[in-house]
């Protein structure tokens, strides 16, 4: 994809500008996103070795990141309201690299890509599993949040090259 | 600070739970979080050069960031509400690393911390960035979202280690 | 209808799962549910007898189950935000049985059925109309909150079955 | 507790009246109320004989709950913002009379009593209790949503009446 | 009341700025704000006749500028988030100058002023009074929205000079 | 457009009224709203010198514009939810009359007019202003918010009367 030369949006004279989606059309969308919290081994452990544990801290985490999909045009300004058909957020834990690992998919039939959903579930999950965890480790980082795929709309298919 | 032997957002089953602080005392609270958004170096400048767009693109981004901290309640599940009486966000470009850097303080007098809110200000400011960039370099990250120091509380002052 | 042998909500690992809807046909969604308030005889004469007070009274319970309806995206963690084309919501005052019964509809051209908005707004109707009674009456029941038809999608029509 | 003789939530005239707080002195508050969710024995079987698929059914609706308490003073017309201090949301499986029993207690030390908030966690959580099942059992009903007891305020304690 | 030489809410560089309240002094504040909706005498005659028609439209609005009230920290970015204790909207319909008056008072105990909750409050019970007779009357004036008095705070009671 | 004789809004009761728009068409609709705040000469100066202030003063109120109309129908009670394709919020500084002039223009392909989301973002972009600039003059006076322009739907085009 190659970039454009301007900012969508922002207009000539750098105002705020909320892209006219008005006569695109309807197709079907499709994004993921990723992200991870690092935390202490200790941390990780708790959370992830017994499945009662386990069960309330990622559906809890799970939950806030659907619900904060929905939301994402209210929580990022010049996003247009959207009826998502479909969110779902995973979680998978690294303990090699100290981390949980956090996916989100969004999809739609409409007239805007979806990504921003997608990031929008993997970093409210991300907070929500910081929240749960911070009285143990206040030191967690939340880190490389990012689009992975997306498609649909007039780019097509996308996807992250590999080096980044 | 030592790590407490259990969560205290499950209880002893594993079950969510929202921390009681009915009886703990009214302080004042203090908490800065940071986070940065990693892009091409095209994108920086063209965010970063002229004062009229550098205006909209990171005025739009404070207020996200703002705004989600007033609402931190609503999207992380086991928030207590609270009445901030302060939010800050900052923006610093940094060429060299090619980012964003943004850091959040939130100010509270009440009977919880704002390290929640803090993050929340961080990560929509920077959803909200790379929605606005986001057509010009989709490969954007967002990263490092840690909280720096919080005050207040039982705890007290509370600053992160340096190699974190 | 038959019973379905498994949980559309969870997948198979018990993760709360939202279902995917994408790919459903748009058709004309209808849902009616009902419920009521059970209260002293006192209670009921108050609210019931003047044009004025009856006017209020019941005029703001009906914007809050209509308010609430549209809300319901927001409450319930799985539902599929969807843009309602109608909210109705009634009263009728049973002296006999001392209740006030509260019926909603709700109209969509979606994919997905609408009996959780049409229950959600006779719940927060009920609960309206219990707030503004609760001082007089703390002793007031909620009940027998259910669909009651509901018409749409690949299910058809639906009745609710007498003996319930 | 003797029954005032008009109703707080209506002026004189009949006009929707949110009570003046500004004066009333702070206190602890405390309400708890309960309600439940009738269904069949296969979808209660369904959602609590194993642990797994159990977790996130309850999880959500509890989560749904305590969202839903914070959420009370948008969904209820009169109702005063508050800052609540804890909500909890349990669930007990009654095999006998085919039920989830949802229970709720709020906490609050301020202005107003919080029992619209524990009827709103009780109804919200019913509501996605009956979200998460409506696919296999369409005749669920919600019912005897009621506040148990409730401390603070001018009125003190207060248990409901055996009878009732 | 002198003019400060500065804008509060934005900073020595012009950036937005969500004023530090923290340090404030717990005060009662008061404030009431003023406007108006000009429409045809025809509508005016329409809303106003019948006790009947009149309780539902005029409940509509006051429902409305309530609840838009204890919105106002969602809607104005940098109002600070508050617990306002009471909130009344109050109607009066001049048929001289064709205009339905919408006042409305704000209460809290608090550290900030609460005009901008009764501005909200009017200008929304304004915009729910246009929505429901636009259909009849799609040229009415929303008009003269200001606030009248306020108390409370540093600057203590300020009273609307009488030429403006 | 000639007046119907009756309101849409309420049914031949009184009772509020949701219109039921689920048999509409969907036709691309366009509405434009306009308005003013009327301040001091010296509050309109200080605004609107300097290019760094004048940046985040209307950029706020601009952005607080664009999400107030995306809220429109949580803060009008029998508005209906709908997915605006466009929103714009301009400002025009006129020092003869000192005033900021406030204009919004929503689109959307829908079944509903966009006039009442058109409005909402004027009010709301006035009341930010108000806000921004209240510290230095309380007396400020928002006016003149009215309708100029609508297309789409069965009214077809529709442009306000120049003698109003």
């Amino acid at each position: 994809m190659k970039n454009p030369k301007t900012l969508s949006h922002v207009d000539q004279d750098g105002r705020a500008n909320m892209v006219d989606v008005t006569e695109k059309s309807v197709t079907q969308r499709f994004a993921s996103a990723s992200g991870y919290v690092q935390m202490q081994p200790a941390t990780l452990h708790m959370i992830s070795r017994g499945q009662h544990a386990k069960g309330d801290v990622f559906a809890v985490s799970r939950i806030a990141g659907i619900q904060a999909a929905k939301k994402c045009a209210d929580l990022i300004p010049l996003c247009h309201p959207l009826m998502l058909s479909k969110v779902q957020v995973d979680f998978s834990v690294d303990t090699q690299l100290q981390r949980v690992n956090i996916s989100a998919t969004c999809k739609l039939a409409g007239k805007t890509g979806v990504e921003m959903e997608a990031l929008t579930a993997v970093s409210v999950a991300a907070l929500t599993l910081f929240d749960m965890c911070k009285a143990v480790d206040p030191e967690m980082v939340i880190g490389e949040i990012k689009v992975d795929r997306k498609s649909g709309g007039k780019t097509g298919d996308w996807v992250r090259s590999e080096s980044n």
